[in-house]
């Protein structure tokens, strides 16, 4: 058995070719992206319980808006505007019809936000409760799809959104009673209750400078800055420069209290679902006029690597995969 | 907890509308179609250890082709060309890299002949094996997609492939040990590794008469003609004259020898993956010269229900859903 999600996308390359007339773009971005004519985005992402959450502190229409959330925040991550999504569902004998509703509740809240039609899926029983989202997108109004691999050298690196925030709920969640979590509101529902920055990624495609397009790359986080950077970047390393003061506060209070670096836990993140981009220095001031809850964090570097506050990241960041039951 | 997939579908149609702009076609036929510029089909398939197979008589590459297969049979009941799909995996510990290997092989393998690049898909850790394949399609040279719903009281109906044959090899395969299964090669292979019938769809899609398309709708007779007759006929009903000499010799030597009879086991089925077709009468002569193979079963009458050789049938087919660990 793979023990890395890495080493399981070598078998899958070995077996499946990455390209094909009708594939624009294939895998290993935020979504794929298919010709019809025009380009169309699918990206999947399972949630299975107790390896992604667990029902002990998720109730059923948190694991219905996570499920989605989570497959969304692709979509953002190509500044890719929601068409539609699939679903199929595992369930096992002990979840009710109340508990179902619920669940199909909490994610039908969230499609109809995003205003993605339910286009299709399936059903079975199973031993486990499980959710495969799969989610459908085009370009928004700007007309285009923001890709990974587009920063070079000397770009600022943008941050929209929080990190570190779940990766402090996960801990509270899993390590103390449900009376407790509600010490650290803002890590408890950044855990249970993500939300896919599709009008971010939407409004970053659409900046245009005099040069052309302000933003060149756009990734969504959600295995850690650490892990998702290296794939954001591909040959070029990065500067970061994240201070105590640049994380949400319940972040530097809660690691801070459990005896962590909280910039060092910030980084490693995980299911952070914030939105990463690329800016030539002389666009930045359009972008931070245009989305002002932007914040650069760093910028692109020639050689490889990730340094931070100018110590080099070793540890790495989050692998559901190799990892179970956290997270 | 629903009881039948039925059940579950009007808890779905209850939380999520089942139309929008971007949709052209919504949940309820093979595939939905949604509205790229041009006609996109989608379909999802999920396919669960101890629900839809068992790890003791697959080998890792049938579970990798029939995953694929089953979803792929979804656009072929739509007469789609297949345009790629995405995978979604759910590994338990147990799963061992050579199985892996060969599962992927399997699926690849049938991929290519379908010429259907895998576009994405997600990865995690979880008690059984489970295969989600979300398949993407497209109108073939026909430009025509060809939906449930549109037969006509009169018209003929044709059946493209065998009834009865894998659910033969099922209860073979459930109750014989492996050794035995070879005296119902047919039917073994028929459950283990059916085709999806892309081509004759394709080909159903394209035949012409001077009074237009011939064929008028298209289905994949996936949980058995008992129950899926009725959701291609809708309001209509029909009168089905299947004789023993129209089955696979397997068929009928299977279900004589286990005393059942085999016409009615054949139209009860489950996991065919044949087509069934409608045709206006005059138009027959053409699709049985263009698709020799296609067989005439029937003809649509206008009041409901179905008559089996005069008689009615009153059971239904399959529910991987109500009937776990059956199929």
């Amino acid at each position: 058995m793979p023990t890395s999600e890495q080493e399981f996308l070598r078998v899958i390359d070995r077996h499946f070719p990455n390209h094909g007339s009708g594939l624009l773009l294939g895998r290993g971005d935020d979504c794929a992206i298919i010709d019809t004519g025009s380009p169309f985005c699918v990206s999947t992402d399972i949630f299975v319980e107790d390896v992604h959450f667990r029902r002990e502190y998720f109730s059923a229409a948190d694991i219905g808006h996570k499920a989605l959330a989570a497959a969304a925040s692709d979509l953002a991550g190509m500044a890719a505007q929601p068409v539609g999504f699939a679903l199929s569902l595992m369930l096992p004998d002990d979840v009710g019809d109340v508990f179902l509703d619920e669940m199909l509740g909490g994610m039908a809240a969230l499609a109809n936000s995003l205003k993605m039609p339910l286009v299709g899926g399936d059903l079975s029983r199973g031993p486990k409760l499980a959710l495969d989202v799969v989610v459908f997108g085009k370009p928004g109004p700007s007309g285009r799809l923001l890709r990974r691999n587009a920063a070079q050298p000397g770009d600022a690196l943008l941050l929209v959104g929080e990190v570190g925030l779940a990766r402090a709920g996960l801990m509270e969640l899993e390590h103390m009673a449900c009376s407790e979590a509600h010490s650290w509101p803002g890590a408890v529902a950044a855990h249970l209750r993500p939300e896919p920055r599709i009008a971010e990624g939407l409004a970053l495609a659409q900046i245009e400078t005099p040069d052309g397009p302000a933003v060149s790359g756009l990734m969504d986080v959600s295995d850690g800055l650490a892990r998702d950077l290296p794939r954001f970047l591909g040959q070029f390393g990065a500067e970061l420069t994240l201070r105590r003061k640049d994380l949400h506060p319940e972040v530097a209070a809660f690691f801070t209290a459990h005896g962590e670096d909280p910039v060092e836990a910030a980084v490693l993140g995980g299911e952070d679902y914030a939105l990463i981009a690329s800016a030539e220095q002389k666009k930045l001031p359009m972008v931070l006029a245009a989305l002002p809850q932007a914040r650069v964090i760093g910028r692109v570097s020639a050689e490889p690597g990730l340094r931070l506050n100018s110590g080099l990241v070793l540890r790495q960041g989050f692998d559901h995969f190799a990892k179970p039951g956290k997270g």
